[in-house]
């Protein structure tokens, strides 16, 4: 790993350098941590206001902090400002290590159809099957065990983990990573009842397109759609454990986090996040900026800039109201009991 | 691709054309859509009420509704009559697109043990492993990565996509489909408690018995009984990243849908409809015929044809009452504190 | 699968054999059985009351009961009585049936760097892949499919099923046990807003690591760290579908149940409960000995030894009594309006 001065760091980062003592930008960086196990040496970050406090017993040599950060310089800690602490900290965990790299070439152990037309410069893995008509363009990695079907079409620069299946007739843009265990263009849930109360399949002809930029993270499933495509559109990210149904479009930069699940049909706008264990209902559209928090459950359409909350969700500032007493519905209940015997005793009179 | 008339079109799906034009029936169609894609040449359906509007400004050549259905035929659109418009939906994408086929034979790069018997007109796919004693049925297509384990036995015309794991002793029976990364027979999650506050991993010796027709959806996973067997019916079918716990038995043609999960020994009834995200607590019996929406959490046992919802769920119609109560908690504990103020000042009186 | 006397299955398993019959020990065993479905000639337990009553019909020859249990023996059903009959019952099935041995040795169609270094008497099975500098310990059993990363170090005696991979540089301990389509070490989901409100990505610098005795079932994702590391502690069993996210601690023997998700720098104390479907926001702590029912969701720290309930989660007392209002919020809702109109019609007096 590389050791950089701590003037170095700022540089780099395009951060301020604010320190008690005036050679501070000499120090030695060797690393970035965590704030609670940074030590000397060590470079770490602030973003979120709950860690603030730290800033003052954290052992690191800097700390990435916002401009207006008060807590700090101390004797021991530089403070490194800048308008982004969390972008400079991605940034500055580069500076001493970056992502394995994969050589060029193709493991005798895969199996590629001849028909498939393979880009330049890409890393094909072990046991990596690839079907009949397959394009996968420039400067790939596909690692051991990965599975294209037929007639996918793929950009540039894709990274697909082990294990990764990506379906018949699937396109997948530029940029795009694919976590272990990710499953592009799986049959989407749709059966019509026969007569006789059974499930005929519907077979499900369309596709999914990915685009740039897009991160699928480990055991997502994506589902292709009935007819026409399922969408996931550019610099959006899908964590872990996460089901986008048949028919679904997710828009730019939307945030799915783990667990998620869509029905089909489903629209999510541009710059929206779905927290953890959000189930959203076929058929509605989720507009743009919009904040679904954990464990809702969106039941109807949900307009640009909403933050929504509770199963099924509705406005989050009241939701929180509305949990605060349902947590002490015993006491509300009880005064009702008070209230109504004290109504019928005022009838009384 | 081919193409058809309308005429043809209508006799193939046993429905009755229903249009302004009399010559309406000599219009080609050449594919299928959704309903706000369609364009000429293509047909649709509605099966679901809320869609009916369309009818009115759809660009489709014909769109398949309902006998009773009163939107159409407008001047530029035809109705195609039929009882059940979602099935025919289904088998008129069928008339323009179909699934792909494998050519029967065995990829070099499978590893089939000497022991195991392939049935006729098998597709055995690029680095399937098939383990000892495993008999597989005719018809059978085992795309790349499938693992059968020892002693598996399966059916006839079975599609198990990539990366499907199928684990000892199991068995399967005919017409099943798993999506990719699909796990059957993995261990349940069974653990006794030590003297020493430890778990004991109890040895999961049972199977997991799939029954015909059943398709499981993409890295869902169906664990084996702790003993005996856990058991899918006829004709169910179970979305993705779903969770039959051992020794669960899920009843003919029901659905669980995506992310629902089922703790051990839980008994699933017939034609019933579990929705997404459901949990469900083990050692319980859910009846026929039951609906339990999505998100809920079922605590106990579910009667034949109830809907329940909520977390823990309860009767459907209750539920909406009390959710639409919640979401205005805090009025209804100001009107409490009103009133007893109101009943205290007549205490006061 | 061998037959034993009743007296051999009681000495072998150190319970007390309480007859009504002299000559019940004689009786032959030859199988282990739910309480429901046992028959002559298998053994059965009740560790849970709600099955106590069963032991009046089981068909079984004996169960195993704690000490104290008054049901049993009848003139059918011996008892074999001990302080732990969930364990007991654990090494019962044993004495009938053993999970598959793998024979030691590596299958030709496994892909193994020439820097890896394998212990002694393990199984690699079909299509493994082994990357640069991994270490396996001895008596591992690595099944089809299974994909280890670059510089991956393994302990003595994992049992890794099929399609299971563990990413770069994680380290795993002893005696692990790990279920098909197990991700261990993806990338967490961690992305910086740019000022253009896109997403950066976090390189997650990190790894996983797994102690001793752990077992992760299937399709579950344990993240990596974007620096440092995540940890799951000795003892610890997590279920299938379960999300691990970045930097997150779980405590010794804690169980994570399925589809259970935590968000990122999330700890979990020793010997607690996460019950299926719970949900946990990141950058908290939860205690040892803590209970969370499920599908609650955890907003906040949970001291040791607290049971909580509900989304978001408080006192699971409490929780149970706020429920059992919620059901009836119609009623109350009544009851508020007449003691208003109570109230008011007093105010008029």
């Amino acid at each position: 790993m590389p050791e950089l001065t701590l003037k170095q760091v700022a540089e780099k980062l395009g951060a301020r350098l604010d320190a008690h003592s005036p050679d501070a930008g000499t120090a030695m960086v060797r690393a970035v941590a965590g704030i609670e196990t940074a030590n000397a040496g060590e470079i770490t970050f602030i973003a979120n206001p709950k860690y603030g406090p730290l800033a003052k017993t954290t052992q690191a040599s800097a700390v990435l902090v916002a401009e207006n950060f008060a807590g700090l310089p101390t004797q021991t800690t530089a403070a490194l400002r800048t308008t982004n602490p969390h972008l400079a900290f991605a940034k500055a965990i580069e500076l001493f290590q970056q992502p394995p790299r994969y050589e060029p070439g193709v493991h005798p152990s895969a199996v590629i159809d001849g028909s498939a037309k393979i880009g330049k410069n890409c890393h094909v893995g072990a046991c990596v099957v690839i079907g009949k008509n397959v394009v996968v363009g420039d400067d790939c990695v596909l690692l051991p065990h990965v599975v294209l079907y037929d007639d996918v079409r793929i950009g540039n620069n894709l990274l697909a983990h082990s294990h990764v299946t990506v379906r018949e007739k699937c396109r997948i843009g530029n940029n795009v990573i694919l976590q272990p265990g990710v499953v592009i263009g799986s049959d989407g849930f749709g059966f019509a009842k026969t007569d006789e109360s059974k499930w005929y399949k519907v077979f499900q002809s369309g596709i999914v397109v990915i685009e740039d930029n897009v991160e699928i993270q480990a055991n997502s499933c994506i589902d292709r759609a009935s007819i026409g495509e399922t969408r996931i559109r550019a610099g959006a990210k899908i964590d872990n454990l996460v089901q986008v149904a048949h028919s679904c479009d997710i828009g730019e930069n939307t945030l799915l986090c783990s667990q998620t699940g869509l029905a089909g049909s489903t629209e999510v706008g541009k710059n929206t996040i779905l927290a953890g264990q959000v189930g959203v209902v076929g058929h509605l559209r989720i507009g743009n900026n919009v904040i679904v928090t954990a464990q809702s459950g969106i039941p109807g359409d949900v307009e640009d800039g909403k933050i929504v909350s509770g199963s099924p969700a509705f406005d989050n500032k009241q939701w929180l109201k509305s949990v605060s007493i349902f947590n002490k519905l015993p006491e509300l209940a009880k005064a009702v009991r008070a209230a109504t015997a004290g109504g019928q005793s005022s009838k009384k009179d």
